[in-house]
């Protein structure tokens, strides 16, 4: 097919006709198609069901070092705990707390820490007269949601295959000390399925902020998530860097299982330097009494170790990757070579990131939930919601069945097609 | 035995000789004796493993609403979690939140919202500039600790067998509009094991604070968590009794199952109007996709409903019974009649409360501790752990095995007496 933009009038009314009857025989499937969340699919649940073995009423729940699992104490996390997520996060133990189900929740604490005690001594952010965090484009909605809830100024920075914009981010930083944070999904970016270039890690391990309490929230959400045993990215480790060049309390780093075991029952974990560890014990000793220990021990028996983990992950590559490369293809088969849409092709992560024609997103958007197949929210990859080119959508494959999927990438494709013909027949006439 | 203070000096300093002799031999036991937090002993730890196969690898972890546990989503918690929680609050499932192992990490989050976003539309506790909680005396040093970490100014309410003081919690709270709080465990408080009486609830239900942002922290630890099965404590439910005062959104209500399963392990609640739910939902799923639901459905799947938990709660009551009565019955022998110290007798929860002489509390701790018995630190029941009269001591005797228990128990009598008689002779030489 050639560029629907060196189609003419006719050409295009004609191609739109066709595409309407199309998009109106999807209407009465009467889908309910759920694209929207970055969630596993019940089979990816189904491979951790052993867990609920790892731990019975005959076991000893008693750790290495003779702590009773059952009961209070241990503020940081059980010692096995520590090494098993310090492998799949590439970190030592000693620099790791394992928190509660949720990653999220550690960031926003770490947020709200910093907001009504300041880091490592400094002002609370709260008693500061403004502050900013800088927001790689597209991100994720519910980093942005988090500085948002608690006032902090949003500005986007651009991302490109090898990270963020960071001759910006340098700048930025180096120059406005009301800049305190960074959000960074640095491995499988969310959405777009990039990875950090070792570049872009020396460069961020190397800023130098006009802030003290400037820290770096590097969300590891995907670290170990590849879709394939080759073709897998690579990311220079964080903490090891930041330390190298000199910077040892640039970063928190965040992890958990939650796409590994079981969504909002798995176990979530920073990583960071020592200063930054006794500062947040201050505060974190004060706010329980212990996380789940027995949860962590679970998590340890079923694994055994980080390669049990890794061997995991290839049998959640083999029941998500068809699905990544379904939707790669239909997109490919539907839209190659019409020049109103670009994707990217993610060796892991959760999502494939679509930028429509600009002014498309929300309209796309919209026509396929019109016809039962529910997308991320468009504008949801940006600061308060709003993507000033209304172009970026999220794909999240993972959780419909295969063949749903197929019919909703084939609907979502159709949208593309229509709402773009639209656009173009729009700036053609205004042309004329 | 006569009281000290009526002995005569030689009377005294020959008794303290034997004391001393006495207290010499236990130092050569070399103990390490534990009674200085509220934590469940092995045998209460082992009731719950039937709990570890409540689920398993062959088991549907769907929920009676289709949920599948094992996914994201349910921000507030499983329904048949909020019904079991709510039997046990004696609040309806629509009231409750079911959140992560931890109540006092509830508590926490709750004061941490105040600080940063107020309460249903109030000036944040942080922009606002004082703020003071009112702390029934002797209480629980995490609660104070929180107030204290935030800063929070924490005024002392003496307690009485029927509660808090609450001619002085009215006049305070209806006076000054930079109180905020109230901490309560109204039910075998913490550490005396006083239940607040009928008018007692009914007068915090009907409190008319000058604050509008103003609440009562109830935290309900011990609700079902009684000794014997005849002499239980009532406590009138505060939700109920708020909303017929005309007061519905007065009290956040928490709890947990911390020592009913397995402390760390378990799963806690608030219970509240429903306009206090809608404020803290606000702030929750910034914070959280959701707690650990699979932990809910364990629970639920392993009591069934409220009367597996009551009959659960009986064999708590068979293990611990005897450590309280074997304290009490020991402090009876060894401290009758001497007039040197008083001590509770409650009916459930996890403390035994004691008073010794003025002046004499530290004392007490740290020859007790010398001996080898580690005993909660003196002033720890008071804000800022400064009891002014330095006179309470909280007694844990969960914890240690039976056997081990009453070696404390009579260590711990024995240095009661030491101190108090070497106190009484130093008065008796002042006067001379």
């Amino acid at each position: 097919m050639k560029p629907y933009a060196e189609m003419s009038r006719e050409e295009l009314q004609q191609e739109l006709a066709e595409l309407k009857k199309e998009y109106q025989k999807y209407q009465h499937l009467e889908l309910h198609l759920d694209m929207s969340r970055g969630k596993p699919c019940r089979e990816q649940l189904d491979l951790s069901m052993g867990m609920m073995d790892a731990l019975y009423s005959g076991a000893d729940l008693t750790c290495e070092d003779g702590t009773d699992c059952r009961n209070y104490g241990v503020l940081d996390g059980i010692h096995e705990a520590k090494v098993l997520l310090g492998d799949m996060m590439e970190n030592h133990p000693d620099n790791i707390i394992i928190y509660g189900n949720s990653s999220l929740n550690i960031m926003y604490d770490t947020v709200a820490r910093a907001m009504t005690h300041g880091i490592m001594g400094g002002v609370p952010w709260c008693k500061q007269d403004k502050i900013r965090f800088l927001c790689p484009v597209p991100g994720y909605d519910r980093h942005f949601a988090i500085t948002e809830y608690f006032g902090i100024d949003m500005i986007p920075v651009p991302m490109s295959p090898t990270g963020p914009d960071m001759d910006l981010v340098e700048k930025l930083v180096s120059e406005d000390e009301t800049i305190k944070g960074i959000w960074c999904t640095p491995k499988y970016s969310n959405p777009q399925g990039y990875s950090y270039s070792n570049e872009t890690v020396r460069r961020f391990a190397r800023l130098k902020p006009a802030a003290k309490d400037f820290r770096i929230f590097w969300d590891n959400a995907y670290g170990i998530h590849h879709l394939y045993d080759v073709n897998q990215d690579y990311l220079i480790e964080i903490l090891a860097e930041c330390k190298r060049a000199g910077n040892p309390d640039l970063v928190y780093k965040f992890a958990s299982t939650s796409k590994i075991t079981f969504p909002g029952s798995g176990i979530a974990a920073l990583a960071t330097s020592e200063n930054n560890l006794v500062d947040i014990k201050k505060q974190l000793k004060i706010q329980t009494i212990g996380h789940d220990k027995v949860n962590q021990l679970r998590h340890v028996r079923f694994f055994g170790d980080i390669c049990g983990m890794v061997e995991h992950m290839r049998k959640h590559a083999d029941i998500i990757r068809p699905k990544f490369e379904a939707v790669e293809e239909i997109f490919d088969k539907n839209l190659s070579g019409l020049e109103i849409g670009t994707w990217t092709k993610p060796n892991g992560g959760y999502f494939i990131s679509f930028d429509a024609l600009p002014g498309c997103a929300k309209e796309i958007v919209a026509n396929a939930q019109k016809a039962g197949v529910k997308l991320t929210g468009a504008g949801a990859t940006w600061p308060y919601g709003k993507d000033p080119q209304d172009s970026n959508i999220r794909i999240a494959p993972t959780y419909p069945p295969l063949e749903d999927l197929k019919i909703a990438a084939e609907l979502f494709t159709l949208c593309v097609r229509i709402v773009s013909i639209k656009k173009i027949l729009k700036e053609k006439s205004a042309e004329a």
